[in-house]
Parts: C-alpha cells; sequence; structure tokens
C-alpha cells in the first residue's frame, strides 16, 4: 500500500457534540458526522453513538474509494481528568456517568481499529498547530473559551501532559483569590470571569443591578435566555452594557494570559471555542490588556489569535495517531 | 586526560552576594569564593569582582592539584532578562548600571575559559535537580523566595526557556486583580504577595493598623528594622500577629503554587531562597493551602519540598557547563 494512501479518524468527544472526521495523511477532510452528544441518556447511549458515528464515516468514505484496510488508527480527544497511556476516562464533568472508562479499549474491541486518546484542549491544540493558526510554531498555548476555558499546552511540538496527565488546566488558575464563586467549587478561578459561563454571569448581575440594555428586549425581559452570543452581539450593536462587560471579559482573559505568557512565554496564543467567534470584538482589547499585565521581554513577541479550524479537536485526534504510530508529523 | 578529572566553575552572581564554586564532575566542590556584590560601585566594579572570584578559586584549585587546564568551562547564573543564547544581560533590577552586557565575551576574554549563561532561577533548579532535592525529578518548577519570587521551569530534564529566554517569571503572575502594588508597576503579583519583601509590607501594616507584637520590642519600635527572618522568628515563639501573617504568606504561597500545579503538573515544587529557611514553618501550610487551590488530579501525587543545596545556583550554573558540552548530564 502507498503511504500516502493512509487514512485516519478523529474524533472530538464534547458534551454537546460529538464530531467525527476520516482525514488523509495531509489533513484532508474526507468524510464528516456530527451529531448532538446524548450525555444524559447515560455511558452506554454515548458509546453506541461514538461507534456509530465512526461507522457513518467509514461508510462514507467506502463509498468514495476509500478501503477499511487503509485507516491506519483512530484518535479521540475526550474531556478529563484521564490517564492518558491507558486510555481511561477518570471522569468528566460533562458526561454525569463516566467513571474510570476505559474508552480505547471499548472502541477498539467495537471498531477494529488502534484507538489513542487525549485531552480535548489538548487535542485542540495540536489540530491548530498541525493544520491552523499554530502551523510552524514550536511552543504555544491553546485556549478553548465555553461553557468553561480549557488549555492546551504545546512545547517543542509535543503535547506536554505534566507529570500526571493533568496539566493544562489554565481555566481554573486563581487571578483573584477569594473572587467570583467557581463551578470547581473555589473562587476567583480564570474562568469564572472569562468563560462563556463567566460572561452570562456577570451580565445578568449588572441587569439586576439596574443596568439597562437593548438585551432586555431581545429576551423578552426573561434573563435565562441571555447567552455570550448575544451579549457580544448587543456589544457589536452599541449596547452600553454589553460593550462594557466586554470591555471587562477581554480584561479578565488579558491577565490569564499575561500569567500563562510569564510562565510560559510560548511563541503564540490561540483562542478557540464558541467565545472566540466574536473575533476582533473580542482580540482587539485582549491583546491591549495582556501588553498591560504581562512583563514586556516575555509578551513582545508573542501573537495572540484566533484558531483557524471549523474541527480542530477532531482534526487534532488525528495528530495524537500519526505521532503515537510515529508517521512522522 | 581522564574525564573523570574534568573541572567546571560556576558561579552565582545576586544582587548581594558573589558565590563561585570549582566543582568536578561529580558535583563535589573543590573550592569556594563568596563576596558581597558591590552593585552600586558600577558594571566594571561587579565584572572585576567576578573575575577576581574565579581567579581566587582557580588559585585555591591549584593548590590542591587541579590543573587550569582540567577546567571545561564557567557557567554563571545572573538575574534577567538575558539574552541566553547570545550570552548577554539584557538588564537587570539589582545591578542599575547593566544594559545589554555582553558578560560570557567579557569574562572569556579575562578568563580564557569557555563560557556559558543561564537565568538565576533557572540554574537553582538546575543546581537541585542535578544533586539536590530535585535528584531524578524529570519535571519539577524551582520557586526562589526572596526580595522577589523567582521561578526555574524543568521539564523533561531540560530548563524550559520559552520561545525568547522569558519563561519562568512567576513571581509576576497575578494572583488578585488590582491587590497590592508590585516592584513591577502592576498590581497583584504573586511577589507582592508572598515573597520576603510581600511579609515585611503585610507585617507593617498590620502593626501601623493597631496590631501587637513582640517584633515591636525586638526593633525598638523602628519598622524600617523588620525583616522577613524576624518575622518568623516571632511566629516561632508564638507571637500572634507573626502567626497570622505566616498563615497569610502561607495561603498565598498555596495559591500561587496551586496555578503552576494547575498549569505544568510537576512532580515537584522546590522552595529555595531565604525565605525557604523558615522550614516546616512555612512548609506544612504551604501544602495545606497548595492542596485546597490546585484540582485535585493535578495537586495529589505533587511533591512541596525544601531546596537541599546551599549554593544551589552556582552548582547549577555547572550544569550548564555539562549539558551545554553534551558532557552527560
Amino acid at each position: 500500500m502507498n503511504p500516502v494512501n493512509y487514512n485516519f479518524i478523529g474524533i472530538d468527544l464534547g458534551g454537546t457534540n460529538i464530531v467525527s472526521l476520516l482525514v488523509n495523511k495531509k489533513g484532508e477532510i474526507i468524510s464528516k458526522d456530527k451529531r448532538k452528544t446524548l450525555a444524559k441518556d447515560g455511558k452506554e447511549k454515548t458509546i453506541n453513538q461514538l461507534v456509530n458515528s465512526a461507522k457513518s464515516i467509514i461508510k462514507e468514505g467506502e463509498k468514495r474509494g476509500i478501503d477499511f484496510e487503509s485507516i491506519l488508527g483512530l484518535g479521540i480527544g475526550a474531556p478529563g481528568p484521564l490517564n492518558i497511556r491507558k486510555g481511561i476516562v477518570c471522569s468528566a464533568p460533562n458526561l454525569p456517568d463516566w467513571r474510570n472508562v476505559h474508552l480505547t479499549k471499548i472502541l477498539r474491541d467495537k471498531l477494529k481499529l488502534p484507538v489513542f486518546l487525549e485531552n480535548d484542549a489538548n487535542a485542540a491544540a495540536l489540530g491548530e498547530w498541525w493544520k491552523g493558526a499554530g502551523k510552524n510554531v514550536k511552543n504555544l498555548v491553546l485556549l478553548t473559551l465555553g461553557t468553561g476555558i480549557g488549555g492546551g499546552i504545546i512545547i517543542n511540538n509535543e503535547v506536554f501532559h505534566g507529570s500526571y496527565d493533568a496539566a493544562g488546566e489554565i481555566g481554573h488558575m486563581i487571578i483573584h483569590e477569594g473572587g467570583l464563586p467557581c463551578s470547581c467549587g473555589k473562587r476567583g478561578c480564570f474562568e469564572a470571569y472569562a468563560s462563556a459561563t463567566g460572561v452570562v454571569k456577570r451580565t445578568i448581575t449588572a441587569i439586576k443591578e439596574g443596568g439597562e440594555s437593548i438585551l432586555l428586549d431581545w429576551i423578552s425581559g426573561n434573563l435565562e435566555k441571555i447567552n455570550c452570543k448575544l451579549v457580544y452581539q448587543a456589544a457589536k450593536e452599541k449596547d452600553k452594557l454589553s460593550q462594557w462587560i466586554a470591555e471587562e471579559t477581554a480584561r479578565y482573559l488579558g491577565i490569564g494570559i499575561a500569567n500563562i505568557v510569564n510562565i510560559l512565554n510560548p511563541e503564540m496564543i490561540i483562542l478557540s471555542g464558541g467565545m472566540s467567534q466574536a473575533g476582533d470584538l473580542l482580540l482587539k482589547p485582549v491583546r491591549k490588556y495582556a501588553k498591560r499585565y504581562a512583563l514586556e521581554p516575555a509578551i513582545k513577541r508573542v501573537k495572540i489569535v484566533r484558531g483557524s479550524l471549523k474541527d480542530a479537536g477532531a482534526i487534532g485526534a488525528v495528530v495524537t495517531v500519526l505521532k503515537r504510530k510515529k508517521l512522522g508529523v
């Protein structure tokens, strides 16, 4: 078999969606499947979804002339904590009944493919490093801005897992001790302020404190309908309260990024996840504040950019296969 | 020449002291020189001190049968920011007139030895990794607790410099945005709270606010005489105010360490520098708070210990020679 004809499967297992890709060695997408994660229906159901999603892209690939035999492996990015070498999901906040699930073994048995596990944010970092904003960048940190804030650290072209696969928990870095409560039970975490959840909470607080906003019309007064996208949309339309929230969010993001830059001095910080879709409205002030809060020698050459891939996590899951099978990437 | 007979010079250039060691390949100290840094007398004077200090240990070594020819190189740890590859000290807060000093070239010309430069905290981390508390530890972070807080990060048995030699500025990580002012001009930095300077400032504030303390007797009411060592001594003697300061300091250190552990998940955190001499009075509560503020999977196996070397910086400077000359360490 011609080695350039090798193919790979990459899956991103999120609390909201499952995305599966069939990808060739160049990183070109041959087929894709996306489905809502039925996390509430339990572990077995979700695992079946993973298997069916993989099978559907394999089938789709076959239609396009891709032999099953040419698929060398499957990589999957999942929320943690994980035991990466063993392929075990220890637990996952958004997948309630997952406890020490030997995911690689289960998928290997059902799909008859070698399976490799990676943390979801690390996979996104690998994806951007291979084919996205981080191409040819040796040291980078990716932040996933969503319900929480995840972190993926690439050092010398490799994911840095730390000593026990727990590195990159950037969202739980304390930036204001004693501050806002976080889902982890502590106070003042980066993600309590700067995640989409943080944006929504701070917006609701501001409105409850009497702030006027176009948002109140948009949601017909039902504060539960506020989401991060709406806030940035309102900011774009010059809604004062939303503009203020956006500025404050950029400041918190700037502080967290400055801390990372002071500690790791990477070449690049990549912002990904739903919130990063706010684009320049987010990026421009974030760059300003990161510069303000970091030391000058550490920040001066760091690029702060948006991720450029739609499915960075699933693409990055493919990289885990390439790297662990030593296929040269 | 028998390779086991090779020798090395390691120098720690601090704002307070210059320590020079002549060391054999096993890390055994053959001769040592320590002198007060006359930083105020200007750059030329300090450089002369470095040269004289090196010459004095070389001479001392000769008395003990060490040929100059057997000395393969000199490593020097210096405050930064630095350009490590080029061997330039860009600037240094405690060495006022140092601006883009090509230190390796100057010392090489005067001493006729290959010279290698390393950041002072990185050198201390390398020293502890080679011969101290961090022996056989692949990933560790060392914190120097003194006037400020320096950081040295070792990843996969190598110092991590970041992309532009600026990694490890852990002291300027913001842990309480908008908080206490820091020497860097920002607010809420880790070192504004948890360095020896932070301890002294918080103690003085507490006394000025009416706190009673045995310290007032010890210093005959002259608040300028308060130093970190005295505060920990008073805490040892059950002085309530000092005990409270020590507890609060441990909490701040715990927050900063928890952040590092969440981000880098090292095997070990090593506390060094003057303040670490407080021993268990510092370490025990620091471990408690680090555990409280870090995520459980990241902290559970991390050892938090004191450095075990007297001259970690100078010993680590030797390691830079061994590593860069690829002499197997």
